[in-house]
């Protein structure tokens, strides 16, 4: 360990729990040291020295497109598919979070499901009609809810359905992308639901909207005006331009935290009803199944979860020395309050940092330093929300949830429903990654 | 105006300025009851009523891709091209302001400016150098980066000949995209620079860094080391993926506020000088030359600015009734403090509201709600910062930076730099949008 650096500053790497964990005040970047980071021979003093060209160095380069896309040796980075050639069935597009960072996911890789592929609709034709159990009925173009006043938030939306494949009796091995990929994080702009209803004057013995969607399913779920009128949105920008055509293009319903299915995609219809309408997916296709044979019914929220993602599954650490732990934390509930990380499989604990400002139902993003001393580690991350949730452990979570009989085998299994439990990673001597149960 | 809502809420439209300007408890949502949302006969009531179907919803849709794109319907938001063949020059590519919203630049539409091309560059093979007045001169890898504590951050980079057409003596009738797309705004994720500098021990004589590119052009810039310990960064990913090769593929300089050609893109080299190195880009093209013919050097700030993205040039209000102006923010120094809005042509100025939270160094989205009466109309925005610096008025700028004597007919016309005074739109009666000097 270095005494002080080039600053006259004192490193702190003061051990804050077991197999490596440090204090995040070394996050401060006061004498890290990765080894990685090469002396250079004869690159002293203050005469110019040449560095080698490369061949990118030495040609003009490529044209400017209108449209940016990633650079060819990127071509990894990309959405997992379930359907790729769209067959007749539901597709699956999943976000590589193993090979991205921050808190925004880009549109291009933000997940989406859609069960009768993508509606490849009109925006001049598309209208939204609000009525039922209103004084006022209304029908809404993307032009007119251009000139309303807009909100732009930051919210995760989340698949119930997202890391299925944990509830297998054996863990997948997979990559964090395969595991969580089901859910992503964008910055939203749209008309609050709440204007809107206000605008139809909504009656006050209506207690439930159907949302509709403008695909070939009509896909539609029942939302608490409650919710409506908490923090709900009509979309019409995701990071800043339009929806992607499969995230809802041009308006889908927003309801932060709550399960994906219910942020309406294509958005039609919001009719006000006094009762929940029982339609397919809340009555069917989401009602968790719990150990005893019964059944929620309505767990519409999405609970509080995080998962590392470097270093995770398909990384590789070449030698031992200092990494900086690094992955996503998010609630339904609110903002995250702390993370812990744990580098001997749940042992002992040490806090992260949490990057800042922390919003409510959104990703935050932490980070953990951590010095590896070549020894077998299992890295696990654990989070608390503000209104006091914990992230469950795996032998709670699967007391009260179960698990299969028999190893799921594919990313593309869905056993269950709402898992949010912990993810742990087995490093071994060389510096593998493997996905374990700790 | 409505008395009350179905909540049985009050409205609150009190006029804060001159020609519709609404105090902006307004947005709120509080019976807005903008004209252009059509009532709809025949759907009251809780009976279920079919809506017709159209061609979309009545077909399985199209195929879900490993990379989203937009909507087919969305074709015209690109970025505008001054060079779309890779000729033998520069090449500029403008972000479409006035079609987009929030604060998020997506990646595709993020502005760009290289001067010989982009590098198509391996970024196994790509390495940067921290040397000169160093301790230990290093060389770090896109790997190695990655393995240091990332921060995340959301921050703008503007070109210091953004909105150059502004200085023309007569206003150029192009849209918002136009004259300010050389600004835009990202979630930036990298290293500290400051980090990288302790490791290397820089030397305490050491006052400035030599940043270079490995584009064809070696592209480079000095950069204080009082700025590289206060907020630098050495960012490897845009929006949470890796940098889009036009942005600085695979690593770029980040220093927040200050003109865009600092923030070395491709970067290779950092070298430690004790005095600035009068690069081409630092004693020619960058130098600010005034009216009395003197110049000023090294003017690295880009100061606070903002323009109204809609309404704006290419908008079309289609009735009299309520709309919601809404535009960026943003100040090379910190936080945005407040906007203030006319719709008068500086008459009278009203308080927008912010969306927060409010970021230092990043676009802040603000939103004016207004009532169109139909008769013309002027609409200007003009920010403040937090450190009190305010946004100047036309004519206070004109008279300190000077304006061409001959209109400006293009907007790759670049006759000076460092524009950050007032943009106005002018509304006729027809709802048709003018740019106009006011």
């Amino acid at each position: 360990m270095r005494k002080s650096d080039g600053r006259g500053r004192r490193p702190s790497f003061e051990a804050v729990a077991g197999n490596g964990l440090i204090n995040r005040r070394a996050l401060l970047g006061q004498g890290i040291a990765v080894a990685g980071a090469m002396g250079v021979a004869g690159t002293t003093g203050a005469a110019a020295e040449p560095l080698k060209d490369e061949a990118w160095s030495l040609e003009f380069g490529q044209v400017t497109p209108a449209l940016q896309t990633p650079s060819r040796f990127e071509k990894s980075v990309t959405r997992a598919l379930s359907n790729p050639k769209g067959e007749f069935r539901n597709s699956h597009a999943r976000t590589p979070h193993h090979l991205l960072n921050g808190t925004i996911t880009p549109n291009s890789l933000h997940f989406s499901i859609n069960h009768c592929g993508i509606p490849d609709i009109d925006p001049e034709q598309h209208k939204l009609v609000i009525h039922g159990m209103v004084r006022r009925p209304l029908e809404f173009t993307l032009e007119t809810l251009s000139r309303y006043p807009l909100v732009t938030r930051p919210h995760f939306v989340e698949c119930a359905g997202n890391s299925a494949p944990m509830f297998s009796n054996e863990p997948l091995q997979v990559p964090a992308g395969l595991l969580h990929g089901l859910v992503s994080n964008a910055e939203w702009t749209g008309v609050p639901l709440s204007v809107l209803l206000d605008e139809a004057g909504i009656d006050p013995n209506a207690k439930w909207l159907v949302a509709e969607g403008a695909d070939a399913q009509l896909l539609d779920r029942s939302i608490p005006v409650k919710k409506a009128y908490d923090d709900a949105l009509v979309a019409i920008y995701q990071n800043g331009e339009r929806l992607m055509p499969g995230n809802g293009y041009p308006m889908r319903l927003l309801v932060p935290g709550y399960q994906g299915n219910m942020n309406v995609k294509f958005l039609r219809r919001l009719k006000a009803i006094d009762q929940p309408a029982y339609t397919y997916f809340e009555s069917k296709n989401y009602s968790q199944i719990l150990p005893g044979g019964k059944t929620w019914r309505f767990h519409f929220l999405m609970e509080v979860k995080s998962f590392i993602t470097y270093p995770s599954f398909g990384h590789h650490l070449k030698e031992p020395g200092f990494y900086a732990i690094s992955g996503v934390a998010y609630s339904g509930t609110g903002r995250i309050a702390k993370v812990l990380v744990s580098a001997d499989g749940g042992k002992s604990w040490g806090e992260a940092a949490l990057q800042g400002p922390v919003q409510p139902k959104s990703f935050t993003r932490f980070v953990m330093p951590w010095r590896w001393d070549g020894q077998p580690a299992v890295l696990m991350s654990r989070a608390w929300d503000e209104a006091g949730n914990a992230q469950p452990l795996r032998a709670e979570f699967v007391a009260a949830r179960g698990e299969t009989k028999k190893p799921v085998t594919t990313p593309l299994a869905f056993p269950n429903q709402h898992y949010n439990s912990i993810t742990s990673w087995g490093v071994d001597g060389k510096g593998e990654i493997k996905h374990v149960y700790a």
